[in-house]
């Protein structure tokens, strides 16, 4: 079958690059065509590399250009994926009155009323409100940290009940992109300021969460209380979860209830979907950044797990440790499986 | 007038270095004796140095030797600092029971019923539990992280009510010792397990707060549910905290009963008191360890400061950071407090 | 064909899990044993897992047991990958004397006049050690820093000549295995001192670029001055190597010997063989741990190339940075290759 | 005595808030203004203090002014310190016209014929440059790295002979200023390019170790060469050091003749010397940047001790590692040094 064709808006930067490389051998879609903004013009990815692995020798043979309205129709796209700032994330809108399918890691239009906030073992059904829209919309994939609380929650309400959920996160530095805090901020130092990071929690995770009733979303009846401060790690974002729970928490149910977790992605087969999205450890020390980060399997869902450990309860209190990985589950990754699921679910031409 | 004569038990670890160098120059104590563990005995602490800055030639001028009772009744010292490791605590009894005063920082006696628990600023009143006790006896300093997180809800329970709090703390290497996790196991890392943590947060913390009644303390009627997770950063513990008041809160009220705190060691002027325990910054992006670990004037009082930010109130609900300096304020230089204020309560001889 | 049977002696350190990693889905080697010390026997490799991907399910269906001579006899292996400390590596000659054949990371018997020191694409030849030996025998790979900076002097001969080299190293953290150094000793410090290091530098390198006469190497005429000072960095080996050469240095010479060069790994294929052993960088910036650890195609030689950068002429004097991954080609990956190599040559039965 | 009356020139970065530190109750020095680009005019140091300690109230006294000649002049000071970046260091020049003593850290002035590049322990007679002069001057102190070079080796000149030096540096961070490489850049990498440090080295070394001949340098005949890598360290250059020299080394005169070298310095006891320039540590580990950064004595001279350790001979070669505090001795603390010796040898007024 043929493959669709796609395209990266913002191909340079961080989840730019990341959506490069989980693109790489792609079975459903072909990358062929990269934008960046106007100083990488001309030139290829392979000279804006940063990521630690090698970008093979596809890396220098797209040329980047603008990511105008003109340019992407211009290339007869099935869909294009975007890593573009919040700040420059308009063209998303005009992509999509232009009829193109935007998947986007941007934070600019995730609250929205007619964009899906999609995290696809949660809410695929959110991909219901693209029902009135043409062949051009935006889906969104959620904040780094909200994706890894979401998924969490979701599974968590399948065995116990809670309407407020007390989050602190351990945010790593690729969170801030390759030009982020300095090095002499960051060394050895705890950064207590995301700007935006906490009210992403309070505010998106009840959209996910939330109910699709009509061409509308209901937010689920959940108060997220965040404190997010950036530590010196380089990628994977620590969540300490605290849960104040309706009634007396069983820690066996509970962890079944993560373990055993599957959603529509899992039950598709989705190319990028790990076999297993909630991982339990129970050693004592788990998740770690430096050991869970890239947890999930088959090798196409590597770092598409997210690892919960030291479940524990105190009365009606549960309290957990999550670790998601924040460029590829909570990034890119992210974003191709919501694309993988819109076209499985036929939502793609 | 004359100095007290103290000695320091366990000389050369992490925190037997920070009194080495806080009783440095002063005023009120002069050192006499080190002890520690039988592979050191006859050498000086200069060979066993591991702190930044120089020892100083000082550090070669006493022997360490075995801290036993008999040698330390045999030095006749006013009092003993211990910065032993909880198990080889029980020699601090042993030593109260032979009429020596000890002050420490080992957590084995802290819950003990006639041991005051003690944060000068905070419980000072809990000294009284001394009083059936003869010249022996034993004054602990609380757990590093319990340490900032009482002198802050003291402060805050001034102006607002809670019985509920959740706290995620961000602890720095140093709280492990000298000898803590492998280089590869803590390095861009973070470890989510503090062996006895999160239980000392819950059961230390009440007791702090708690009321003198007649020979007892009457804990206070607070929860604490903590999350803790050691971060790659050298010194310094950053703690997210977040408070369920029973009403609306009021940012103007917090932050100056948290700036306005002054407790007796300030009253009293103790040599090692800062001017003002509780510092509340205003910026975004603080207090951050890499800035405000040394916080605290004059220049005796260098860490004995905590400093407090980001500031949040959601209707009844408060969040802020606080960081204190877990070998210093929450190590050595509590424990010196503690000593100069039972010294200036006329606790010593 | 038949794979050969191998096992794994030191199955569960750094350099152990390493050569799992590499064996896993090899097309001429299966996995039949893996042995560690007696606390691990019984277990498997899961328990022990420390690496950053997890190991697979493998990982958990070989029972960790004693590395016996009659063990490993037992288990009629064709090969054994010795990753043991030099102090428990007696029994690779006792395992040689009873038939076995062993490639060994070990530095105990690297200098041994009847054991080939190996590096398959500059001496190859010095299998031929090996023609009076039964069918046991002992292969080693030099230390990590070794590899890759004789890799690139055996490059450099080809095209200048000198016969003192001054190399200062940037080890990580990795190359001091799981336990190394302690958190509070590495974190933001440099730390000037690896035991053995530098003089494993000046003893091993000339023996690699030394010549085959009949049954014996005659080392080469070539002094090195090594400066070694671990570093904070998780993987990856940083060299900075200055030479006097000879004549005036030709600095477009340099790099196309550099880039150009290959050897019978490569011409023969072998499986976990870089297509370019030696990659030349013409950023300014280059090499870094961060971006070029991991180096080399095909994908089953990733980590397995020595990247170089910042060739520098003035005179006669050459300068360069070159960069080794420690554990795979400084490790488990250039013992792996060196076995292939073996192989492909008729050494093994 | 009255103080001299001085200002800072680039008051705000990493080395103009090391000189507000040093100059903090500096007996011979009063800080009377401070001088920065025009986005901090009207603010104080306060606002932008980024260095770990509280700069004080004092910060807050000084208004931060546009550093003109006009202004400069305005405020009759008897000399000003520059931190400012090289490419705005042509005003340094300017004030020296108008007959204003400049102290300079920067590297814009270091290798003008009639400018003093100085380290007064090795070359306190190049002030004798300066007898042409009117009342303005520029003086300068080198680059971070050359300082603790020059020092070593004007002190090792005494027992040994070379001309050939092959360096390496793992210079810090803190090198590279507040707003230096990235934090993904830096974490856990070393970075093998530092625009001009090693040509640096190799230019203004011999200059310092040169020779006054009347009105002119004579530089000496040494030649650098130099390998330079920043390390994520906070603070601390190492540097690993080898020479050729012309004859076998013996290292229980090269330890002396470091250990016991004092210079003008010590023997005028200006108030930022150190008792002892270069301390020599016979540990196997040292020097170390997280131990021996801020070697030095008395407290004035924290950081102002150049530590060396693992000194090792080989025939002719001798070897060491040195460690210089990059920001004090090699900044700002040198310039201080400089103008309390041109102060005590009538330079000033």
């Amino acid at each position: 079958m043929d493959r669709l064709r796609v395209g990266i808006l913002g191909a340079t930067g961080m989840i730019g690059q990341r959506f490069f490389t989980l693109l790489h051998g792609h079975p459903g879609f072909e990358l062929v065509a990269m934008y960046a903004s106007a100083r990488r013009h001309g030139s290829t990815l392979a000279s804006a590399w940063r990521l630690p692995d090698s970008p093979g020798p596809e890396a220098s043979g797209l040329e980047i250009r603008e990511g105008s309205v003109d340019a992407v129709r211009g290339d007869r796209l099935d869909l294009v994926f975007s890593a573009l700032p919040a700040s420059a994330a308009a063209v998303e809108a005009e992509l999509a009155a232009a009829g193109v399918a935007v998947f986007s890691n941007a934070s600019a239009h995730r609250l929205d009323a007619g964009v899906p906030l999609l995290v696809p073992e949660v809410n695929p059904d959110h991909l219901g409100l693209l029902g009135n829209n043409g062949p051009g919309f935006v889906v969104t994939n959620p904040n780094c940290t909200v994706t890894g609380l979401a998924l969490v929650l979701h599974a968590l309400r399948r065995a116990v009940r809670f309407d407020r959920v007390f989050v602190t996160s351990y945010p790593a530095l690729s969170g801030a992109g390759f030009d982020g805090p300095s090095a002499m901020d960051s060394h050895g130092n705890v950064l207590p300021h995301i700007p935006s990071e906490e009210d992403k929690l309070a505010a998106e995770t009840p959209k996910i969460l939330g109910r699709l009733d009509g061409q509308a979303i209901v937010p689920a009846d959940i108060r997220v209380y965040a404190n997010c401060a950036r530590v010196p790690v380089r990628d994977g974002h620590l969540e300490a979860v605290t849960l104040e729970c309706e009634e007396r928490v069983d820690l066996g149910e509970i962890a079944a209830a993560l373990a055993g977790f599957r959603g529509l992605p899992q039950e598709k087969r989705l190319p990028t979907a790990p076999e297993s999205p909630i991982l339990v450890r129970t050693e004592a020390d788990r998740p770690q950044p430096a050991r869970d980060v890239y947890a999930g399997t088959p090798s196409r869902a590597r770092g598409m797990a997210v690892t919960v450990g030291r479940l524990r309860a105190d009365g009606a209190v549960l309290r957990l440790f999550l670790l998601v990985n924040n460029t590829i589950r909570g990034g890119a990754g992210g974003s191709v499986l919501n694309a993988e699921l819109a076209h499985a679910t036929g939502h793609l031409g």
